[in-house]
């Protein structure tokens, strides 16, 4: 008999409509292949070379502020820009290209150079959720600025170039791709049920309870029953929002609190500063409604099953589609039953 | 004006119909982030401790012969297996899986375990083409399975975890995601112009000469337009057929000749053994024509512009849409302009 726990199998992500390939038998896989750095490195509070801390001075010449919560500055290496000339290019429908506007932000999270999200206090993790509002309200009033991602890479392992906790905002005048996707399943759900997409999932796990790994007043964390990176999950606002701008202070503050019981289990699963890449996803800042979108943050960790061997997404996964071996469940299990205290405090 | 080499601008994959962010003014932005192990370490030519050498025993008990030049097996530890249950499983249409039967098998590409596909001569990467060609014939003859993933993982940075020379082949019952985008986009082409998508973009390229790497009597290596990674290249074959089992001797032999020239330059731009996820994309095997369909063949590299510092698809890229720095334009002219001489017979 078919069994999710037992057989190869795929499953559908219902935000983009996309699957992944499930392996459960194979995690029994020998490993001789690339080990990564333990993330575990003691750093000074404050580094005099480092961009990020306060008082120093960028590569724009600026200083930095003696900032004692966050700070965010314009990214002196911006991968987007306000200026950009507009225009469009397309060559016998063959070669196709359009000019993109934006720019890009980083916001340092605390001035500690040596601390990370799980780390923080709650009020000073609070400041960040607070700082992530007011950017995305100045943003987003921006009349050329249709789509906001914030977003933090930690790690060096997930291509973060300062060890510094900090995220990033890049605002831009079109629609990316994974949004694209999540709006036409978010859509279609809507339309069909009158209710998000996210609402009825969520109701769904809490009553199974299978996949859940935190709940608070206003917001639950789940490995989604898709999740494609070993310890993937997902942060959902129980209330259906379309984007940050609509927390309450209370809302705030609960998802500042979600946020450090998720990082700090995360950190406590190998024992480990554990690396990811985690964002918001919500509706276009262009001024329409989206009744259909819900507020909700990814969380994609690459480490498999130690602090220093992690999941590629390579040849197969690259070229066909991507796969995982451990299944959601297991990993879902493994990491509800951590500590919410960090290893360092124990 | 708008300038495609100088202003930040998306590029449309015509293949998958999905957009790519370029920003050719990136490049300068400095790197304090991971560096990767430099490729380069001298292998014995046969290991006792590999599972790929010749004469050697592998994990299930099996002994390889001593064979001379490539040499197939089923993989050990497959991710998907022929005799799994089928069956699927629906909650709501929010829990949505579906079993999945497949194969995966590991080919040798030769007994020597310290060379790599650059590194082998002409007879041996033709007797991979064979090999690669009588395996497909031999899946595809399985009625359940309906699509045959040829591919390679070179380097332990692009997760490939045994050094010895080798590629992978997943058979499947299920069209994986990457195909099924491709599909569309070529069906529809095929519909409006009588042609394939393939057909028209190369005969395009060739005249333009920007992108172009190699051409051979069969075979075109370019550069995308659309390209993603760093210096991601594809090869297309001048005949418009639908997988490798179309291929004629003489057109086997030329694609041998085209890989070695492709990874020999791309061993030769950092002067390291160069890491990638390279793999064929081909018609479903399910005995259908599929008359729109045209073989080509992926490289995808991540090394952006030393032998240790590579390209991160991370936060923004797995959030929201892949981006690049260096312009599809400048990575063909750096890749054209270098020799077809192995730098180590220098
Ligand atoms: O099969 P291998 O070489 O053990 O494994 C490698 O290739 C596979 C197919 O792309 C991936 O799923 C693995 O993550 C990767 O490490
Ligand atoms: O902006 P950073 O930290 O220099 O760069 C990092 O994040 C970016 C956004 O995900 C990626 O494009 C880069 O590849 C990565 O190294």
């Amino acid at each position: 008999m078919f069994d999710l726990n037992d057989n190869p199998h795929t499953r559908v992500n219902i935000l983009t409509g996309e699957r992944v390939l499930v392996s459960p038998h194979r995690s029994k896989r020998p490993w001789q292949g690339q080990l990564e750095d333990d993330q575990q490195v003691q750093r000074p509070s404050h580094d005099a070379n480092c961009y990020l801390c306060a008082g120093n001075t960028r590569a724009n010449g600026e200083q930095n502020p003696a900032y004692t919560h966050s700070f965010v500055f314009q990214n002196d290496f911006s991968a987007l820009l306000p200026d950009a000339a507009e225009g469009s290019y397309n060559e016998a429908d063959l070669l196709i290209a359009e000019a993109e506007k934006g720019l890009c932000k980083v916001i340092s999270f605390s001035p500690r150079h040596d601390l990370t999200l799980p780390e923080l206090s709650m009020e000073e993790i609070t400041a960040v959720v607070d700082l992530w509002q007011s950017e995305y309200a100045s943003l987003a009033a921006n009349e050329w600025i249709n789509y906001i991602q914030i977003f933090e890479n930690k790690g060096s392992i997930m291509g973060c170039s300062n060890p510094h906790p900090h995220g990033q905002i890049w605002a831009q005048s079109s629609i990316p791709l994974e949004l694209q996707k999540e709006a036409t399943q978010q859509h279609a759900y809507y339309e069909k049920h009158g209710r998000t997409l996210l609402t009825d999932y969520v109701n769904l796990e809490l009553k199974k309870q299978e996949r859940i790994l935190v709940e608070t007043e206003h917001f639950v964390a789940l490995v989604p029953f898709w999740a494609t990176w070993p310890f993937e999950s997902m942060l959902v606002s129980k209330r259906a929002v379309q984007d940050i701008l609509a927390f309450t202070a209370e809302e705030k503050a609960d998802l500042a609190l979600i946020i450090k019981t998720l990082t700090t289990k995360y950190d406590n699963l190998f024992e480990t500063s554990f690396p990811y890449s985690a964002g918001m996803h919500q509706a276009p800042s262009d001024g329409q409604q989206y009744p259909y979108w819900h507020w909700h943050m990814h969380f994609y960790p690459p480490l498999l099953r130690s602090a220093t061997v992690k999941k590629f997404m390579v040849g197969y996964e690259l070229l066909a589609n991507p796969q995982r071996d451990i299944t959601p469940e297991l990993a879902a299990q493994k990491l509800r039953d951590l500590s919410t205290l960090h290893y360092k405090n124990k």
